[in-house]
């Protein structure tokens, strides 16, 4: 069965699982000093033009943003985001658990605003009793965010300037960034100079598991190394990183999976409004929310795998359909015929 | 260069990336539901002879330290370990910084005895200000040890005895379990009633990442993925563990991958015993600390690859050889020739 | 100038001043072990009417907060309040530094409402995802609220049995518990079978300082002293504490200290109705939060003091006016001259 | 029965009893900011020499501990002090409860030794695994020792020479810091140039409570204040700690006070030594610790307070006696009597 359930349904890119065979004997350094690590790092600060970029590899998402944010925190410090925010949602808290509050705003569409961060960040200087209070001590965005949606270049720019005006890091988390790149056109290198910190997504991004941390002005917090470490997040082969990211920035092929998972959502997407189903959220990027009614839902059972992400009081719900780097062309055709015959 | 730097110097045992191959496209649900991690811990169940065991996959050592502990504790509760232990030394303060104090024993040769376990006990309780002091809530070992030493059954039990007494879990870091297994001959099943909860180590067996968190009675703490979420400790394609254990645990091949380890550090430890070089500490596993004059370390320079352990006042040095499932006949050949022609 | 900032603007009530003065030679044991202490545990055991129940004396509130909603949670789970909760805002995020997230609800008037929390705990178990997010563990409510408002009976037995139902602890924060219970005419026996746990304000209440935290049922975790310990909680002179609790539960005292609190703020209360000054919010207890115009505050600045609590956009500002055990006859005379000259 | 068994047996020196009876019902703002409280920042401004100093008042040592290691160290960084230190023993594990390790190193009667700091730093930099460890982030000292034991004026010096060269501030836990300074006639001018950040003891030197933590350099963390209160330690009537330090350095009441203990213990010891009792260590301060046989114990049962410090295996005991600013004569005459009479 068909499954658009998340995009880390499958394994790897093709070449990763083929670079980790050539390479697999060799005998490498553990901690990220092979050398696999060590020329990943090198194309990511080409790819980003960030010439001293400060580069680390981790895991996964949760673990990347829990050690990147305590690590430009200070004890009485938290982290701002939306509400729907994966770090104040998903995360079972674990930025809770480093000591942090997430100071959460209002969502549009899983986006923040410029304008409710900056009245955030004035209400709280005028408030008297500020010093009793958590300290907004940066800002946290996902691009593109849970909800599919993207920042525009503008959007970028402001909700940096007001945190630029308030001298606190915006963070950037691209579990995703390859689709976020893929649907606004950005080059990762104008993306680079957006934020202060941001990490690369690989493992919805044809990685078996992987992010890049990038700090693009060589501005990683001392000793980035050993909190990474605390955290648990320092993998002792290193090289499954290292070959993972260096596979995905040779020949542009990091954005290429995006453009590839972009594109076979925009199909989906055109399939769905065809047949008058009215879409949640406008999505350019591979995540897509149709409202589907219970009949539909049920037609499509046992067909097609996909998430119900909000039931609604009429009944309907809102369902979240993710392609990927992997998404295949028979995959499409059957969803396709499918959608034609069924609903 | 050949390199017995540590146990993770290379990829991951063929039939593990054969079979990533293999199942590459198959669209598989995340966070562990695949059928591989549904099979590994199956088969885990099996090797363990726990039918009802609960088996967590985590990424790598330090985080599965502190994650487990973490469900364990208390927070007015500490972990005792010997001074040497893992836990108290290189994990970065991954314990404390989830809010609990490493209690340290004195370590025989890397291992807790158990007088010294049940003599810190009886004076913590006889102490009128034991409310005062961190309570000592669990014990840690590992098997084995840093420094390659490994605990005879009565010495486990004695010091699980103790544990039982005092009704504190007992938990075992197993990251080398299977050499330790193949150096006392104790069997899987055996092993896990000797103590509360355990990990058989991946990363230095054969496993690209990966560590199998075992409760043997099915005794994890409520909500225990909840936690290892909040730890950053859960993998998004949980299929790359489950894909790793279950290859690892078909036809025995953990142990077996274990026993070559340990018999290839056994040869290697007869030729430096051959030659009138002593040994630090009797490892019987796939450690082995040759104490080295300095001339040897030049000589060796830039031939082999190993780890200076501790250097000492008279001028020599603890060095440490570690051997691993991924030692080659070829290696041990020429290592040999090396000692022979040249120290 | 007459102060009606907040309601620990003076000393202590002189009663407890001259057992201090009567005792302080007397050689007494450390750490709550004091006579004192122990005679009035026993007397807040007799007007909670739990003979059996678990009292300790903390410092202030801030700290008592943080140490019993760390002695009750789990690490993966938090505490459920209203979004103008304490906890959720003036307490310099010292939950979350002790790793728990403040899982905020709607704030109506400051109470939290029975049906929201059902509604928020069906939909949190209903979220297929509800693993991957923060447990709720507890429910935070604070008597009166932050905005004076006070839970009648039946509200608190609601949400009382919401907690029940899911099987999580009530912790009542009573910073101004003898305020509450002179609004509500509630007895403290009555108060202590509607929550699991409680605190008794000292503080705000005639004490220099001091909270008694009241587990009614002999409920309280193990070891809750060492954790208590561990928070910087446990006052080596226990004997402050001890004195302050026997002194406010000797004939009633505390009780009479909140009625004396209330009286004075109802009186307050009607000088601004008459005056045609709207209230914010009707409360029945030694807060009172009239709306004035910047003209009003003009007036009054540089004869009364009090705080303003929020800016409206119609130039309009809440204030808080708090009066207290030690307001003054003279005090409230002072005032109604003022109020009717002036404004 | 006379107590020695602690320096907190008694409430406060009268001065301060009076001092709050006088001002109770003066209204004053809480949080620190009353008049007393900024008199007395400035009074422990000038004693100590420092005019720009930062001073902040908090209620007990444990809790001031741990503000203050949290404040100074990043999250990968453990706080160094002897192993029979306060923080490392008998704080319940508040500094690791903050996320820190208490690093320890060999006591010499309490004491650390310059070297061995030296020594230990020096090997944790040539470790080559050194950035998997908690890295030495600050240093801990008490003034006098939990032994006694007292600090020279160049024991001191070195050690904040090897603090300075390794560019890590030395922080002295002065809970009995006027006791020290009686010992020693250090005056506390030159103590405040020993060190980056100390705390003047009250609880055990007259005060009902209360710690002042002192930056000499005006060298304060940035928004000490918000973690104070994230710490629980900001205490809403500040008044009260106000009132007492104020007091206490008035006519030079601390010192005096601290000169009062110390004498009173020179002459509990003389007699001791008279007797022919053996002192476990040469304790110039308030502290003092005979070694008693199991008969001279139960001799003194029932007439004498004191604590049982350490059962030895010859079956004598450490036992402390501890005198403090309000032991009178009539205790000493007494105990020399009992002394006299009775061993």
């Amino acid at each position: 069965m068909i499954s658009f359930t998340c995009d880390y349904n499958e394994g790897a890119h093709p070449q990763i699982l083929s670079r980790l065979m050539q390479t697999n004997m060799q005998q490498e350094a553990g901690y990220g000093d092979d050398i696999f690590s060590l020329s990943a790092k090198e194309k990511i600060r080409c790819a980003t033009g960030c010439e001293s970029a400060d580069v680390f590899f981790l895991t996964g998402g949760t673990q990347t943003n829990a050690t990147v944010i305590d690590s430009l925190l200070r004890p009485y410090e938290g982290v701002v985001a939306v509400e729907t925010g994966h770090v104040a949602v998903h995360e079972s808290g674990a930025i809770e658990a480093s000591g942090h509050k997430v100071i959460t705003l209002k969502s549009y569409g899983g986006k923040m605003r410029a304008e409710s961060l900056k009245q955030m960040l004035e209400n709280f200087y005028a408030d008297p009793s500020w010093q009793h209070m958590v300290l907004p001590g940066m800002v946290y965005l996902s691009y593109p965010t849970e909800y599919g949606t993207v920042y525009m270049r503008e959007e970028l720019q402001n909700i940096h300037s007001v945190c630029r005006s308030y001298n606190i890091p915006l963070y950037i988390d691209g579990a995703r960034l390859a689709y976020g790149l893929a649907a606004t056109g950005m080059s990762l290198s104008e993306f680079a100079t957006m934020c202060d910190v941001f990490y690369i997504g690989g493992t919805k991004v044809g990685a078996l598991c992987g992010e890049a941390v990038v700090f693009p002005q060589g501005n990683a917090p001392k000793h980035f190394f050993t909190l990474q470490k605390q955290h648990g997040a320092v993998m002792a082969k290193g090289r499954l990183l290292g070959i993972q990211f260096d596979t995905l920035f040779t020949d542009n092929l990091y954005l290429q999976l995006g453009k590839h998972g972009v594109d076979a959502a925009m199909r989906i997407k055109e399939m769905f409004l065809k047949k008058g189903i009215p879409m949640y959220i406008d999505s350019p990027t591979n995540q897509q929310f149709p409202i589907l009614t219970q009949e539909q839902i049920k037609q499509l059972e046992g067909r097609l795998l996909f998430e119900i992400w909000e039931k609604r009081p009429d009944g309907t719900a809102v369902c979240r359909f993710a392609t990927s780097w992997a998404t295949t062309e028979k995959q499409i055709k059957e969803t396709e015929e499918l959608l034609n015959n069924i609903i």
